[in-house]
C-alpha cells in the first residue's frame, strides 16, 4: 500500500508594518509577516494594525527586529555591545508580542532587519547577541542559509527557519550576488515566479552564471517595498499554485 | 481564642530606570520599581539593568509606561487617539515584559508616568484607552485614589491599587497640593518619615490645613529624583522598621 | 500714459520631504515649499534632497516646524512650556537653514505644521512662542488669516503670510469646515482648480452654503498628499495659466 | 628695544549640554564648549540652556555633531553614507547655530563627539564627509593631532584645531593609550594639573613609558562627566594661573 503522495508546501514571507508598499495586498499573498518593531520603522499603532491584518489573514507573525536606526531605516551597520544588542532585540520582541496578543495574535519567529540581518551572517559576536536574546524569548530565528547565527541558532538548540530570496541573483556558491553587481535583483516578474517555484518544489536554482545549485529553505522571501512587488507576489503564488504546492507557515 | 495580631504592611514604590537618581541605593529601600519603558527615559539597556537590580533586591517591577515625549521626559500632555495610546501602552508594557523576564522577573502592574499619570486622574478618552490597554495586558493598574482611571478599571473588573505620596502635601479634601503653591512638596526628612508611618499604620495624614485626613492606599510613593531622595528613603524605612511596618509588595 | 496693468499673481506652497507624496512632482507645480525640519518627518538627508529639488526648480523654502512628535506625524497637540517651544522652533529652523545654505538655498518664511499649526490659530501662550523664535529667527511666518499667531507677529512687527486653502470648503464666516464635517473637502479637481482661480484673481470664493466671502490670502496652499494631488496642483495651474495668473513667491 | 614677553596662553574645552556632569561648575573653567546638538544627547531646550550659560561665561562655543545615536550616547561606531553623515552634520550645526544666535552667541568651532570623533581619525570615507559639512558650514574643525580629518581638512583650506587630552595616557609615538589599557587614563587630580600645564606651557609630555614627548595642540580637553571631573578641571586652572598661562580661545 502506498501513502497519498503529500503536496509540496513552502512558507512566503514578505516585511510588513514598515509605513512602505502595500501591506493589505501583499498581507493576502503571504504565509508569514515579518513585523517591524519600531527600531527602523513601525510606530505602536502601525504595529497593532499590522498585526490585526496578519490575524484576519491567518498569517504567521514574525518580529522583524532592527537596531536602533530609524533615520536610516535599519540599513547601517554599527557597532554595538553584545549587553546592549541583546537588550535591543527582547525589547523589541516583547513589544511586538504584547501587540500581537492585543489582538488575537502571536509573535512565533523572529527575522533580524536589514544591516542587522547581513550583520550576523558573519559577525560572530553581535549574531551571538540575537541568538541569546532569541533563546531567551524562547522563539525561532528566520536567517540565511550558512549563516554565523543559524550556525550558533543550533548550537543552542534553538529551532532555525532558513530562507531564500524570490527575486536575488545568486552566485554559483549559493550566496546572494551583491546588489551593487548587474543582475543582483531580478525585476522580472515571470522569472521571480519561476525562481519561487523552483524553490518551494525542488529546491534548485538556476545560479548568475547558469549553474544549478541547491538552495533548501524552509520560507521564501517576497520583498514588498519594491516597484512590483505586489505583482511579484501575485505571480509567484499563481505559479506556486500551477505547482501544486502549497502555501502555509510550518 | 485570639489569633495572634497580624503585622501591619505597606508597600512603598519609587520610579527607578530613569537615568537620573541613585537607582541601586533607592532599589534596596522599596517593595516595588517603577521602571521606565523607553517612552519617557530608559534605553533597553538601562531596563534590563533596572530590572537586574530589583530582580536582585527581590523587588516588584511596574511597567511605568509614558506618553512618546522623550524629549520632555513625558512631563507634557499629548492630545492622542485611544487606538494609538492603547497601542502605545500595549508596547511599553511588552518591552519591559521580555526584558524582566530575560533576567529571572516579571512585570506585575502598571503605573502611568508623568503627564499620562495626571491625564487619567480626569480625563476620561485617555484613563480609559489606559484601562484597555492594562486590560488586555492582563496587570493592576496603580493610580492615584479618586482618579477617573480608577473608576474605569474597577469597572472593567481590573485589580488596581491606590498610592499615596511621601513627600506631597494634602488638601482637606485629600487631593493633592498643586506643586505650584508652597509647601506642597515635603522636604523635610523627618517630616517624610513621620507621614510614611502614618500612612502605613493608620491612613490618617495631616493636611495642609492642619486637618486630620484619611488616605487608604495600597502603595506608598518616594519620589527617587528628588535632592535628598534617598535621605528621606532611608529615614522613612527606619521609621517603618520602628514602628512595626512591614514594607513588601502585595 | 498709461503703465501696462501688471498681471495678477500669487504663492502657491505645498508641504515637502515629508516623505509622503509625489515631490518631484509637486515641486515643479509650486512657488514655494514647507519643507519638514524632522520633528514631525524628514531626516537630515530627506531634507537636504528636498532642498536640492526646490532650488534646482527655483522654488522658495519655508520652515514647517512642528512639535517633537513623530510617531503622530505632528498630528497631536501637545501642551509644552514657552521655552521648550521657543527652542524646538529655532532648532528646526536652523537645522534646515543650514542644510538650505548647503545647497545654495535659503529659509525665507516659516509655516507651523499640523497640530501646531492649528494650535497657534487661538492658543496664545504657544502663538507668542511661536512668533518669539520666529522673530528671533528674523523669518516670516505663514499663517491662517485671523489666526492670534498672525496677530501677535503684526504686533512684533514680523512679516507676515496668510494663507487659503484650494482644498478646503470655508464657512460663511470665512473659517474652514472641520474635516469632521461632510464636504469639508474639496475632492473634484475642477472645483480645486476653479477655488484656485477665484483666491488669485479675486480673492473672493463661495462658502459652502453659497454666500460669496472674501478671503484675503498671499498663498494658496496645496496639499500634496492626498489621492489626486498632483492632479489638482496641474489642473491649478493650468486654470491659474489660462486666467493669466502668475505664480512665483513674493 | 625688546617687545615684553607675551604670557603663553591655550583654550581649554569641554563638554557641555549632554545632561551629565556639572555643567554650570564646568563652564566657568573652559573656554571653549563643546555644546552637544541633540543627536547623542540635549534636548533644544537643553542646547539653549548651555548656550545661555556659555555666553553668560564669555565660553566659545563648538558644535558637538554625533552620529543619530540617542540610544548609545553617539558612542557606538555606524557606518553611514557620505551623503547622510553630511547632512547629518549639517543639520546639527545648524540646529545650534539658530539656538545660539538666540541667546546672543556663534557657533565658532565644530568638534566631533564619541564614536564620530574616533572614526575620522582613520576612516577616510567619514572624515571627508565631516569635512565636508563642515566645510559648507564656513567653521573650524577640531580633531586629534595625526588625524585623517585633519589632513583632510588642511588639504582643504579649512581652519582647524589640534586638541589634546589633560586626562588621558599617551604613547611614545604620541598616540593616546587604548581605554582598555591600564593607566590610559588619569584620575590623580595632581597629575592632571601637572600636565594640563606641560601641554600649555612646552607642549611636552610624559608618555607612559616615561619618554618624553611633544604634543603640539591649540585646546586642552578636559572631561566634564568623569568622577571628580570639576575637581580636575578647578586644579587645572589654578595650576595654568600658577604658572602664569592665559586660558582663552583663540
Amino acid at each position: 500500500m502506498t501513502l497519498p503522495a503529500q503536496p509540496p508546501e513552502v512558507d512566503v514571507n514578505a516585511d510588513l508594518g514598515e509605513g512602505v508598499g502595500d501591506d493589505a495586498a501583499m498581507v493576502a499573498l503571504v504565509s508569514s509577516a515579518n513585523v517591524a518593531c519600531g527600531f527602523h520603522a513601525g510606530t505602536p499603532i502601525e504595529l497593532r494594525r499590522t498585526c490585526e491584518l496578519a490575524v484576519a489573514s491567518d498569517v504567521r507573525i514574525g518580529a522583524q527586529v532592527s537596531y536602533p536606526d530609524w533615520d536610516g531605516f535599519g540599513r547601517r551597520f554599527m557597532e554595538i555591545d553584545s549587553d546592549q544588542l541583546i537588550a535591543d532585540v527582547l525589547f523589541q520582541i516583547g513589544a511586538l508580542t504584547a501587540i500581537a496578543r492585543s489582538v488575537g495574535g502571536t509573535v512565533d519567529y523572529v527575522k533580524p532587519h536589514g544591516a542587522l540581518y547581513n550583520a550576523i551572517v558573519g559577525h560572530r559576536q553581535q549574531a551571538l547577541a540575537v541568538v541569546t536574546a532569541v533563546a531567551e524569548a524562547g522563539l525561532p530565528l528566520m536567517s540565511l542559509p550558512g549563516s554565523v547565527a543559524l550556525e550558533l541558532a543550533r548550537e543552542a538548540g534553538l529551532p532555525v527557519f532558513t530562507e531564500a530570496f524570490a527575486d536575488r541573483a545568486y552566485t554559483p556558491e549559493g550566496t546572494l550576488v551583491p546588489r551593487t553587481e548587474p543582475g543582483a535583483v531580478l525585476t522580472d516578474t515571470a522569472a521571480v515566479a519561476a525562481r519561487v517555484v523552483d524553490l518551494a518544489a525542488t529546491g534548485r536554482i538556476t545560479a548568475i552564471d547558469g549553474t544549478a545549485i541547491d538552495v533548501h529553505a524552509d520560507s521564501i522571501c517576497l520583498h514588498g517595498d519594491t516597484p512590483g512587488a505586489v505583482a511579484h507576489a501575485r505571480a509567484a503564488r499563481a505559479a506556486l499554485a500551477d505547482a501544486g504546492v502549497l502555501v502555509r507557515a510550518r
